[in-house]
């Protein structure tokens, strides 16, 4: 007796925030990474899903990997990929947001993948335009594909998320992938846990869905994976954390620190990494804990799937009744 | 009865002045451009016109913007489109201008596409090199691509140009757009004003085909369009110009100051704007009055027509015995 | 009665050093070069021989000629390329060399091109990665395609460079292409001699396979080529070579000095050059003397020809019994 089956439409037009998304758009989008990352492993990597769509990367921050990985997931799909990099000149040339903003829309892209330092920025760009807009990072705000790059990765390893725990530790209050995460893992229904000293935890971090610890070994009880964040070196010294040494003795992932968490608990960090510093040279490197990789071989694939769904121009998909 | 037709063919190799151009060239080119600012409006922007062919986009100067067109342009036709920027290697390690055009013509690209400050220098690299090159922009001597971009979109608002009044407001001297517009309205018998403090207007621009003013509300008197020039901060207070609210006093356009023009005459401007200097925020937004995002629209469309026409792989067009 | 043939597979995973290279792999190389240098002076440059890969071109140090050289290479070749410049934010973020290395595998690009300043930088990419890779000029190492290109232009001349003696000239100490060179040209049975002031010759550049000379005069007898190495103007001054004239009276080459040479003598250089140091200009231009253009342009077809046979997308080529 088979369930019904019924054709997914992908209901956005940008991806701004994770906040828009329901349990059967992740699901959708995940089938459709799914295959992205199988065919991106063969040398015919390439679609002609977006040919005849242009799409502008804007980024007003350097990012190489994300910046890469959205040219690479465009150029894959077949799309005409232009980049705009930080310090150009009409930015510099003081050009208002909003100028550079109809600018770039008069061009006719059909999608714009937008970088910034200040939150609501790539919200900014998609309500001036009416163009189909990826907030590819918005300061400490959103980082939505990061988000479901991550939680693809786990759940390509697992299954299914649901009912998992994630721990996040090191740098809350500065990184621009943490809210996105919590919202995402909510939505599946994964519980999350922040860690931090508490010069690195927003005060209102207790109300982003996610438990607060200041202990590491406490966090990681229970955990399924943890998730190593950046330390900005030009933060330490400053007074927010003593030095690096310290913080790694506080804050460090090892794999002695690990056996507190489950089992077959997981590492992740969205990169790059200081060695040493927020994770152990050979935890990251130990095949058997270690998903950094996966995190970055998943962000071509999601990022893919993403650019497609957006622009209207993924395959006919279908779901079951009983589907996320 | 109708009038005899004729097949035509762009009888030029390079783009590097508008004075080459006769008006059955832009008539033709305006045609074309035309079909490609409807495609650049769909879903299937991109042809395989240049498919096979290599495009250089060579800047000295950095240009967002007028990169950027000549990218997507390029890329829509489907030419393998290579950008150097400004600061290089090989230039900054002193190589000469002859040499850097004569090594980039050795990768037999098919077109070459130049910014440099000083006047003539795509003259010179399409003389060294042989290979089609558009000037796209030398120091303040000429940018045609502009000119024709502006002159398209005039066109398709009024459906002709001839007879129409235009004003060209600001820094003349140091505009690069100026005398490409200048000789290319005349070409096609519109009346142009140059407007603009005498310290920013050469000496000799009485002689360039355009009547001059200094006072912005007698050149403004029955005029069709206004073209308010970018104002560079970095020259007031050098005793050129007073001050940018003195500026914006004597020559920032604004809606009354319109009223002493003809009653639908348009605004633009070639960007990036400073807003509330040489144009009032709330003109340069009146749909109404602006076409300020119109010529960036039409610049995309107006280059792949040049691209086009310049590699002989333009679709063999028509024209009546009467056209232009 | 016709010689046997055999079908040829490239056997090599990499191309980090001219040393892995038997005289057959370079007949073939070459053999494809030259269908590529025909057909890239046509309006078809582009076949889709690499369509579906990726390639990734990393560069830690800026090279203009030779990043645009790969560049169209992979273009023209239907390849989706991503490039890489020097002095990106992960590098800045002093994210470890092996950690970019795997960041960008993971990213699951067909093809790397790398330009490092370090010795040793593309093997240590090629071995941490499993990815075919080019070594675009690792420090003054190897810089095999250049080599290569170089060896393609006189071979192009000549129809076989066996038995020639070809003299390099200059900074040898610091050059990135002698060493590859004189390796490549020794495979092949040329001779090669090194010639320049003892403050830029290394020590042990008579056991790399030349012999060494300190006077112009010497080393040009006999000779069938001669390469002028860019001088570096930084070095002077610094006690390694006395001044700008003095160097170009002791090593600058000239019509003059090649009379030393043999009758039908070509002059090489690898770009950019110092015009009236190292090279008189008047000898840089000359048609009779000069192969300096069709290195840059042989340089794009060998590059061709070495994406398509480590990606193993060359067509299946054959070779005679008797062939090199």
């Amino acid at each position: 007796m088979g369930r019904a089956r019924f054709a997914y439409d992908f209901p956005h037009r940008n991806l701004l925030s994770v906040g828009a998304l329901n349990p059967l758009d992740v699901s959708m989008l995940f089938k459709r990474a799914g295959e992205h990352f199988e065919r991106n492993r063969t040398p015919d990597k390439k679609i002609d899903a977006l040919r005849g769509l242009s799409q502008i990367n804007l980024f007003f921050e350097p990012s190489t990997r994300t910046l890469a990985s959205f040219e690479l997931a465009g150029k894959r799909l077949g799309a005409d990929v232009v980049n705009f990099s930080a310090g150009n000149a009409s930015i510099k040339k003081g050009e208002s947001l909003a100028d550079t903003a109809e600018t770039l829309a008069a061009m006719r892209p059909d999608l714009l993948v937008v970088r910034h330092a200040s939150a609501g920025a790539a919200a900014f760009f998609a309500e001036v335009t009416g163009i189909s807009t990826i907030n590819a990072g918005d300061g400490a705000h959103e980082h939505p594909s990061q988000a479901l790059l991550d939680t693809f990765t786990l759940t390509r390893r697992w299954g299914e998320i649901g009912g998992k725990r994630i721990a996040i530790v090191g740098d809350i209050a500065h990184s621009r992938v943490v809210r996105s995460n919590v919202s995402l893992m909510n939505l599946l229904n994964a519980e999350v846990r922040l860690c931090g000293p508490s010069t690195l935890l927003p005060a209102n971090a207790d109300r982003w869905g996610a438990s607060v610890f200041h202990d590491l070994d406490e966090a990681l009880e229970g955990c399924d994976a943890v998730m190593a964040l950046r330390i900005q070196r030009e933060r330490m010294g400053a007074g927010l954390i003593p030095s690096e040494r310290e913080y790694a003795a506080l804050y460090g992932l090892t794999h002695d620190r690990l056996e507190l968490a489950n089992p077959d608990c997981v590492v992740m960090h969205p990169g790059p990494m200081n060695r040493g510093v927020e994770i152990d040279a050979a935890l990251a490197d130990d095949p058997e804990r270690s998903v950094i990789l996966d995190q970055v071989e998943s962000g071509v694939a999601v990022r893919m799937a993403i650019l497609e769904m957006l622009a209207g121009q993924a395959p006919n998909m279908r779901y079951d009744e009983g589907e996320q």
